[in-house]
């Protein structure tokens, strides 16, 4: 399987995804520390990261590689992203010089933007960040766009694998409280990976939280094709019946997307979404708790649940680093 | 050819410049992975950066070499440049023991950093950026000064000759729209080394704008000795009549240099000096626009300007990275 | 000797860290450019940094390995140290999650987490730290904690060595103006290294800037074994009667910790705590300043003294990469 770019899950099939972890898996028995020597990845931050920041840096050097880090508002100029707009306000460089400067510095470029959180058709289409890619001719990599996360996708597909979760097992994607609304990037792409795992797939998420229907319909489409199934519910108690894999994920209101007023008089009233111990009531005894962190302790998920024996986070996050060797392999060795 | 700092092009003859020129070449197409293996680049960046801050990284990677980023006042301490003064403020460290702290530390040191845009004098004799230099006794480079932007004007240089652009034709170097005044380090870069190449200089700008006079004196006088002239003018469209390279670039006024009222109420009525397709009219039919990046599109430079053939300023950035590699391979292989 | 953690030069005894400085100073006349080969190192910042920053960066690339930098809030998540609380604040993530995340993707972990500055007990017993060095299971470097600064007690240990500073002479610790409080991990780091050592150690400060009891008694016990002495003082002149090293340094009123009225009103009447030439009246002809840096200029110390014979500082600063060196050798070749 050649790679020029990765943008999202979906665009592999099963078999092409579970080759990937493959490859992930033979390079942490057969380490290739020089396979990328002489290779450069540029690495343009425009929101917070930490597994990110930290995974990539050490992913190419533990191939031999080397990488940079460009931080737009942070010690670099801002980033225009409108296309025809008049720049006379704070952000100095538009994407359409700075991201082919980037890209003709470096052996491959990967951009982490998130959803600008107001347009819903525009996030779901990932309208700005398929525009960005489009200006780039190098191998390119998604480090989190509006609508997707395919590296974490990749790394809790892998996690699933490690811990021998069946398949057709039940994965209960739940809605988790926040301070404020997230984006939708994770559970979309938690949903699908899991979907075209073939996983029956549950979304258990209040009124007003219900994922956007061409999400869900695409997650369809891979159940089908895996063999497992995808349904949702408002009733998380029900949902958690019979759970093998809760997947606990904060995000913003859908129903009134990008009205923070709306979106935080609902979410008042949700504190109960909370993962505590009692939320595994019903669950399979080894039912294991997935979020791809960063998790507001207290908040999203209780210190008992994050501290005991259910929690998979630290192994989701490790086995980010481990997938993107194989990714980086693949686009550039 | 020896090096032990990179400041100022006009330090360099003619035809040193086009040896270092040479080198950058011999470079792209004989790659030296490990020319530079062991050998540590300390990159310090006082004010924003994208373009200098990515390639340095990658050039010294490239080589074989590796590199380390300081930017003070963003996870490092903020510097304090002035003598004798009693450091009360916010500044926690003088660069009397940072600076030579950074350089006991690496192998060449790097530095970035712009004008005060107070004291135009102080600023034309890069006062504060040569009692930096004087501090480091390691080989040493200049990312862009008060008054100087070498790597710049090497890049451009560069890619005036990709671009088979002969020496004796015309070179308007033309002043553009920006929100607030920018420093003179660019244009005067670029000037000079439009003059040392040989070219017929014009320096377009409008009233309030002129260069200061000892930036042209110099020019003039490096312009004589490469065969070529550096005249000025208000008029830019008679400027641009037969022009060769429009090189459009932003700076603040120089007639009442500092007064940010003055210099806002001058460029309020200047909108009309942004470079658009009308702008070449009468000017050669292959005649490019340059630029050093970041560009306000729509404020200096038009869309269908930056979006047509005539631009080569993806070029002209592409290139910084392959002359600074010849810089670096001078100072330190 | 073998080394998993490098917390508190006090964890080691004098011989070993002889030891250690035969190692760095072997490392400086045989280096090992491979000796860290494929080895990263993950650096951790919550607080500013110059020499830290720089010289692990360089101290590793010198041995042939890599590093990464995370600064907390700036491009990353900010972070809970807290346990137990509900993160509804602004810190995304937890410590809990984000150090052993971090730890999984290098081969030694390294922090620098300041004083709270509130409560002198939590801090002096570094519990906030010990925390965060209990979640990490790699090879572990504290960078300066609440009460601790091991790297820089290390260098400065090797300076007073390269400088043929005789253990037994008298070392004069003295409390030195600042425009605020800042932290006891320097004072307290160097006041154990001179007691280690041998010195006779002479604490002068003002009333109200004692170092907590604690902090004494522990390097009373270090100088018996080692034939030194710890006295304290608040007449400066007296302490540096026959001095051989003046050893400045600024930090926060303890006798009202953390209330900075308190401090702000000591501090205004202790400006002539200043470092001059004249405080050296009485001392040995060759008695030399140390700091750590940064230095308030004119604040803590005058220039004539910085820019004279008898300021090491920059020596100091210098001798970090060299002993940081010997410490990652140890931990991770």
């Amino acid at each position: 399987m050649s790679l020029s770019r990765f943008l999202d899950l979906a665009d592999f099939t099963r078999s092409e995804v579970e080759d990937l972890i493959g490859l992930a898996n033979h390079l942490q028995s057969h380490p290739e520390p020089s396979a990328l020597q002489g290779k450069i990845l540029g690495l343009v931050f425009l929101n917070p990261s930490l597994r990110t920041l930290a995974s990539f840096q050490a992913g190419m050097a533990r191939l031999g590689g080397t990488s940079f880090v460009i931080t737009p508002g942070q010690g670099t100029w801002g980033l225009e992203t409108r296309l025809g707009v008049r720049m006379d306000g704070s952000a100095a460089e538009h994407i359409r010089e700075g991201l082919p400067v980037l890209a003709s510095f470096c052996d491959a470029l990967a951009i982490r933007a998130f959803a600008d959180g107001k347009d819903l058709a525009a996030d779901c289409a990932d309208t700005t960040f398929k525009a960005m890619a489009a200006l780039v001719d190098k191998p390119f990599i998604n480090l989190e766009s509006a609508i997707n996360h395919p590296c974490q996708a990749l790394a809790d597909w892998k996690t699933l694998n490690d811990l021998s979760i069946a398949p057709r097992s039940k994965f209960v994607l739940s809605w988790a409280p926040h301070p404020r609304a997230l984006p939708l990037a994770v559970p979309a792409a938690a949903l699908h990976m899991a979907a075209l795992r073939g996983h029956d797939v549950v979304v258990a998420r209040p009124d007003g939280f219900a994922l956007p229907a061409a999400i869900m319909a695409r997650a369809r489409v891979a159940a089908a094709q895996s063999g497992g199934s995808v349904t949702e519910t408002t009733d998380r108690t029900d949902a958690m019946q019979g759970a093998q894999i809760l997947y606990a994920k904060e995000w913003g209101c859908t129903s009134a997307y990008g009205d923070a007023a709306v979106d935080a008089a609902l979410r008042a009233t949700l504190g109960d979404w909370q993962v505590t111990a009692e939320t595994f009531v019903g669950a399979t005894a080894d039912c294991r708790l997935m979020h791809c962190l960063p998790v507001r302790r207290n908040v999203a998920v209780a210190d008992e649940v994050l501290d005991g024996p259910r929690s998979v986070v630290l192994q989701e996050a490790h086995n980010r680093l481990v997938v993107q060797m194989a990714v980086l392999h693949r686009l550039l060795a």
